[in-house]
């Protein structure tokens, strides 16, 4: 499983890091000749040509991609290629960059599942570090996976799962395994921020929790989600 | 209490709208004069001027500002500006938007308490919404202080308090307050992840607290925090 990631700037570039310090693959598309050498060296998988050409895209190998990540200059671009993404694999999770308010609508149109404007989250960021700088000091620590104790991780339960079928009372998830969980991710994609113990749990739904990299496998155990990087404390 | 905005562009716009979501009183500092209209007509009290000239900030009030943001699109004008700052006030928290990455020590020099660079913010988060959707849209919705149910607070333990000089586990906040302690931001700064039970609270350590605001709001009562919003449940 790999991630595709569309323009390498300063955006991309980020993006590219955050991906590999988890360890998961990529392929960077970049029009300029002149990033060859640097992705070369870094030994980055990349193709140099147009993002929104479909035979870009077949090569970089889209139809089995897990997620295409835009972050081009041009949000005429950034459609463009979405809307190439999206005829040659339905499923794959979008994730694209905006530079302009007026453009996230046609962004999402074209099929993009999540925007990101780099200054309404540069501008929020900095109102929060001003109001409350333990806070995101916190969370970022969380958001830096990997280096931490303590992470957030979401965990999908599945049908096989002792857990489908309980109210979250049932289950005792933080007696059993130490995990706090924060909120649950339905299985219909909405966040339910402070879930009751009467809550009912289903196959698909998925707890957002708190703890340590143990704590979080063994309810991923639990759970049934066996997607690899939720099992790391098994690897020791 | 006021917070000076030094800049009043793409990210400058969003610093300001997040602080006044939170009722927080700004003043902008922007050297175009086109920028006039459009903050007088949203009622922004704002100085069309250089926000690096001392006399500017004295003007904004920065000897009794409680934070100051500098989001200028260049980096010179940035440390420039944050040097006048400093000199005027020694105990302003400054945060301030970086450029470049090389700039951030010199930012930090120049006496920026926090450095935010908006290719790194954005690519981070972009490659955690591609990893973890759920985490990333559940913390979303915590940032977005005021509009939920449930939010995180910073909340500090004063001379008063009963709390001061207990461990964590003597304590039992989650029991009298229902607030989940995330993490401890200690007097000297440093965050604690996984405080265990044995934590020795100290006055000056600040809790970091998950809860709804009834819950953050009797824990700031037992804390003897009186920061204004961290009551805002007595104020029904
Ligand atoms: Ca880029
Ligand atoms: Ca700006």
């Amino acid at each position: 499983k790999h991630y595709i990631i569309c323009g390498y700037g300063r955006v991309g570039r980020q993006v590219v890091e955050g991906l590999r310090a988890n360890r998961f693959s990529v392929v960077v598309i970049d029009a300029d000749p002149d990033v060859a050498a640097e992705l070369d060296e870094k030994d980055i998988p990349h193709i140099i040509g147009d993002a929104a050409d479909e035979e870009v895209l077949i090569q970089a190998g889209i139809d089995r991609a897990s997620g295409l990540c835009t972050c081009l200059p041009s949000d005429a671009t950034n459609v463009f290629t979405i809307l190439s993404a999206r005829t040659l694999n339905p499923d794959v999770y979008i994730v694209s960059r905006s530079n302009f308010y007026e453009s996230e609508k046609k962004l999402r149109m074209a099929g993009a599942d999540h925007v990101i404007n780099p200054y309404w989250i540069t501008g929020h960021r900095m109102a929060a570090q001003l109001l409350h700088p333990g806070v995101v000091e916190f969370l970022d620590v969380i958001m830096r996976q990997g280096e931490l104790e303590l992470r957030i991780e979401e965990i999908r339960i599945s049908q096989d799962s002792p857990l489908a079928g309980k109210t979250l009372g049932q289950c005792q998830v933080r007696t059993e395994t130490g995990v706090n969980v924060l909120a649950i991710r339905c299985h219909d994609g909405q966040i339910v921020t402070s879930p009751g113990p009467e809550y009912p749990l289903q196959v698909g739904d998925a707890l957002i929790g708190l703890g340590t990299v143990a704590q979080l496998t063994k309810l991923a155990r639990l759970a049934g989600d066996n997607r690899p990087w939720l099992h790391m404390a098994d690897a020791h």
